[in-house]
């Protein structure tokens, strides 16, 4: 089954040992060995979580150095912000909505309060 | 097992059905069978798809209508967004890099035409 790339990365962040592993890279490189160890995690462990994320192109791994350094990867991140910014406008408007309704309802109480005191 | 909310949201966006029907539910809410038109889908199929953004919160069903509208759901977009918002800063930067890089080639690139001719 071929996996579009959207669906691949949005498959690869559903997991919040991946997402951890996103976060310690985007302050730099790592190796494996650096990534595993806030984990408890085996090494096979976090290979797996890596050829995930690898795999969906959120991260990718050095050829040269013998320590083979992780890397974060920018595209697939800016994907997922341009397709959840289409529904910005909905959010804070919703957000609005509630937020007018909060208001509504402290409007409300405070008139009952006065009624009642 | 249990699994976190956001988790569950990245899981269920992880399909391209899943976000089409999130989509036509940005410009208002829609019964079960209006969403399964364009799909070419079955109403069981579309109803699975259905069952698992709303387990994710991503949309509600209404109660009291007969058709039972279904309607997008702000909250885990936002939480989508916010999340992805925290590494803003790395893909404009790495983007940058890769604008000045190419920029850098076509500058060598000249200068060698340039010598050529």
């Amino acid at each position: 089954m071929v996996i579009d790339a959207l669906s691949s990365t949005f498959s690869a962040l559903a997991d919040p040992t991946r997402r951890a592993i996103l976060a310690r890279l985007a302050s730099g490189e790592r190796s494996v060995t650096e990534l595993a160890q806030p984990f408890e995690m085996s090494l096979p462990g976090i290979s797996k979580h890596l050829k995930v994320l690898q795999k969906a192109g959120l991260i990718e791994q050095g050829r040269h150095a013998q320590w083979r350094p992780c890397r974060l990867k920018a595209k697939p991140l800016k994907d997922v912000a341009d397709w959840v910014d289409h529904y910005r406008q909905f959010w804070e408007e919703s957000l609005d909505r509630l937020d007018e309704y909060l208001k509504e309802v402290q409007r409300t109480e405070k008139k009952y309060a006065r009624k009642k005191s």
